[in-house]
């Protein structure tokens, strides 16, 4: 949430999330506090804020969970036929991973006792001793309870299906050729302290919070850190075998599955509401409500933008009408509005997602370019679209750009760097990367002995052998 | 809302959207208010009936935006595969069209100051002037915000996903030989002006309002619209070639993927709790949350006695037992319940579903003897549902019969009209329809050089020749 | 929900439901009460907690319907394509049925005047004299209508959700050899008589219930009776001809659409967070909203753990790494956390649904060595993991494990006996199983005549011939 539009007698810094929320409707609570005899009163009603709040979190959250069958439709449909299990398993493994770490250390180093830098080691992070104390009976730890705003498993909640996102990210770039359990493992990293670190400096109140930096739910947080993850990863583990070829031509590896592809976009459109929507945080006061309305047409707005945009310059960027840029459209719209879907002027929102899907259209062609393979478009959508809508907030919700452009930089170099040296590594132990055999049998028939449509007959994939490689 | 049959000391008639609420739960408030030194607790309640109306709108909202995805899953298994692509990317495209039309000027010419036959030329609606204050920082603007009952970005948003409806109803009906351009041609007028207007006769406050026309969440304002528009394009569009030969037999075009089929009626199912259920308009009182409970269980129960109707009638009608038929009876029973999901005695909710079934599924058959085309029954289920649930709000509901036919007339007179010029200049002008040629090879191919599943090995569509037309 | 450990002096037991709810909110309400003049407010923040609670009901209800189309998708990628027809038609037609059924006679059974064994028949359960009057527009009526805590047709809506549920595991485990016909008649009787009985005994308020049985949502009441209802089925119908052979070997019978498999685990995951979080029944209080919280925080935890675990065991128990194994590892840990997911120690959920996990992936392995056919691995997944949850909840919430034992044993033998009868006389009348020929074609063309996915070019299933029953 953009902070700095927000004068601080209406807000209230949240010791633990560092996360600064509107408090409108706890005003009227103290207010009635103050009145004789009204004490009873003022715990009903914020106890009714208490539940609006967790509530939020937890109708959103849950939308936000569903984007991870978004990411898994829009991949499994992405690759080619004989990788599609393989997609399966990487993302229902990355949800439950993602989950597991940030439960044991993620949510502690990002969240508790920030340093500027990085929280604490605060293992298994739980429920409070008050609402522990609470929901066993003792109503005099109440007011403590409510006093936090909103149960505190309910945020852990909200935030841990954010990791997860990220970690999705990853797993679309690399399909096809990255091994299964280096994949894994980076996840691991990836959710138990890296996107952790990064989330400690900005929402858990780091240095680039204090600096002003806003990214209202994660246009570089959660976006552009998936997405540099993903591009050290496609640049340590390489491209597909044949994808680029001597020529300088790039072999097409056309998504196997368009109907899949679309119903994990609109998943993701639909879990985006929740994703932007919840970032709110609260939901306890009029004027929070309607921020998150605002925030959630304007969420639409950018996406549509962008599916329109996209159509329409796909054909001079990529020579086609191309309803995969037009799918991707729509997801680079959603990602530039991600940092600053509070703007007040709708109009501004339509402009910031048309021209993300821009630069995700020409981003597709420019990775082809260089030679970088990311099978999905993930690099484009979430990086590029990311960076832009990060940078737009400055003129959009008045962030100052030199303070959006060190986000930026800061989060990517450390990021990036941070990934490549873990790719690196996990290639010099356990190895990144699939065998060229195992790449065109495919990883179902080679890692898992299990193919995604075993009874549907299949073209074969021709090996024309002239990768820039050989 | 059915508002002849609350009493007017109950309801509060909206001044933006026309439409009339129930308050029991301001009742409280004001009472508070008249009780000396009360006015802050006011606020605090009536804050909480803002916050919860405006929530009810965004949560079910967001799905009835997946319904979209409902539809593209139904369209894009029923069509034959080599236009599964090009179905894909109008359902992704529509959506965003519509929003960004009723975004434009839909909202404003349905709901601004409607005059009878249409509101005004309101560009870009987004939130109002005390809201944009009170989210800046502004309390003095809180009591302006929580009066107008909910966050006006919200009601917007809601309104804009039933746009989209109309406009999916279309699509499925031309799917296979619409060219694309026209039917995007076709939507933007549709989401921007037709459609509206037709709100602004009912839920607008205009004419049909007035003389107490009565539809709940939308059997005729927005399933028969959509129905008509279908219509229209049909019969200036024409029937695939070869579907009806000479002999008078028709071919079969089964769909192409049953459970992609059955996942989108299921999705249309879940999304129309929220169409039905956030037709309520307003959660602040217990008064409106039982009627959304009693709403969605009304919803459900038609739907239910749709596909067990449609299963039992299909043999005799259709000569087997058809899933096809089962599924698109869920869909009619829900149309069929959508003009008054309120009312009161639930077994008239399963007789309104089983008989939009029965209708439904000879409408399949009648319009093959009339050789229409309609590829996923749109028609039989949208509009012959639509026009018997609109009927049957007379007995369910006490509506009166002679009004709700009015109704139902005047917006297919008019949607169908105008619906018919708009079909007949665009095939006059950039042409509605592929080439045979294209319909031959596919659209996905033809159009868009991407195959839905191109790794698969299809079967040939045989060309038997036998065209009535030839 | 584990009433066992919440102090009686803070809670209220339902009548109707038989279920005792946390009433935090309402002591303020009443506190508000007794202080004069505030007779008023009382009325107001009353039915705040009203609202919520039905809301709750409503939003998380939608999302256990949601779960039928995961069971569809879970399904029909799991049989194979010559059957995924009708394991579609299966399951929309078990939801409508379910829903009627319940509709009809199965709420009265399970929660009218439950006896100690069965309720009574309270035909076509609707909507409260009182309610009818409040929407009606008698504000006399709003005292009544509020003191019940929720709508009461948000209840039945949440309830009957839960029946298809359990409905939705038989249809799985004897998929691609029962007879249509015969399966729709048993899940008639399944929902309108058996579940509620079983639902009698214990959130009913019956006799399991007094003897302090603790199941939260249901991992005996719900999956354990599907599963024991789909066992006796399997043994009854027998497998499929051909999987068990002479030789002792297994033949394999793969998913053939592994992403709609994986589509559907993710649509139960995300349903059962309605599963789980809306058993807490209410949403009126701050504890009510810690405890929902903590609720879908520990479901996710155990679902998390579950798929790593599942995936980790399945090459030591199945000799490989196996995704359809850690799919199912997702729903044991679901399955098994559903007793208690209030459990306040998260990493008790981890264990739980770990090692329910194990239990379900070492029972795929069991089941084929008894040969019996279960396909999708409904029987491991819901009725072991569901059996071992039961009884965890002895040292997980401190329930007793003697009567925890006693529930386990007494609704399996009541639900096994009535089901193996049931499917034994419906073998002996209407039969129960296609022929061995409609088994070879596929019971898509046989019974329906219409493929699942008709262009598609699939391959022969080779029938080898050495069925032990040969």
């Amino acid at each position: 949430m953009n902070v700095t539009r927000i004068p601080s007698f209406f807000t209230l810094r949240n010791a633990r999330t560092g996360r600064t929320v509107l408090v409108a409707g706890l005003f009227a609570v103290f207010a009635l506090a103050a009145w004789p005899g009204a004490l009873t009163a003022q715990e009903a009603v914020s106890d009714t804020g208490f539940i609006l709040n967790t509530f939020s979190f937890l109708i959103w959250g849950a939308l936000v969970m569903w984007m991870c069958a978004g990411f898994t439709m829009l991949e499994s449909g992405s690759v080619r036929s004989k990788n599609a299990s393989v997609i399966c398993l990487k993302n229902i493994g990355l949800y439950a991973i993602a989950g597991l770490a940030y439960f044991v250390i993620g949510y502690g180093l990002m969240y508790t006792d920030v340093s500027g830098f990085i929280g604490k080691l605060d293992l298994f992070y739980g429920p409070s001793a008050d609402e522990l104390a609470l929901i066993g009976g003792d109503e005099g730890a109440l007011a403590a309870v409510v006093d936090n705003g909103y149960a505190v498993t309910s945020d852990w909640f909200f935030q841990m299906v954010f990791v997860a996102t990220t970690a999705s990210i990853v797993s679309g770039a690399l399909a096809e050729r990255v091994n299964l359990w280096a994949f894994f493992a980076f996840t691991a990293v990836l959710t138990a302290i890296i996107y952790p670190i990064i989330g400690a400096w900005t929402w858990g109140g780091g240095w680039l919070y204090e600096m002003g930096f806003t990214d209202f739910a994660g246009s570089t947080i959660v976006h552009s850190t998936g997405g540099w993850a993903a591009l050290a990863g496609a640049l340590v583990v390489g491209p597909r075998w044949g994808k680029f070829r001597r020529d300088g031509s790039v072999k097409l590896t056309p998504p196997s599955n368009i109907p899949a592809v679309t119903l994990g976009v609109f998943i993701l459109w639909l879990g985006w509401f929740g994703f932007n929507g919840g970032s709110v945080l609260a939901l306890d006061s009029a004027a929070n409500a309607v921020l998150m309305s605002n925030v959630i047409v304007n969420t639409n707005l950018a996406a549509a933008a962008g599916v329109v945009t996209a159509i329409c310059v796909s054909r001079p960027i990529l020579g086609r009408v191309d309803l995969f840029a037009g799918l991707n459209g729509a997801i680079a719209g959603l990602v530039a509005i991600t940092a600053a879907p509070d703007v007040q002027d709708a109009k501004l929102a339509v402009l910031i997602g048309a021209v993300g899907a821009v630069f995700c259209t020409a981003g597709l062609r420019f990775l082809e370019t260089r030679r970088i393979d990311d099978v999905v478009g993930a690099v484009p959508a979430h990086l590029f679209a990311g960076v832009w809508g990060t940078l737009a907030a400055s003129f959009s919700v008045g962030a100052s750009f030199t303070t959006q452009l060190i986000g930026v930089v800061s989060v990517g170099a450390f990021v990036f760097t941070v990934a490549w040296v873990l790719w690196t590594v996990l290639e010099k132990t356990v190895g990144v990367r699939v065998s060229k055999e195992v790449e065109e049998i495919g990883q179902d028939a080679a890692e898992l002995g299990i193919d995604a449509y075993p009874e549907f007959v299949l073209m074969v994939d021709p090996e024309d052998g002239t990768d820039y490689r050989d």
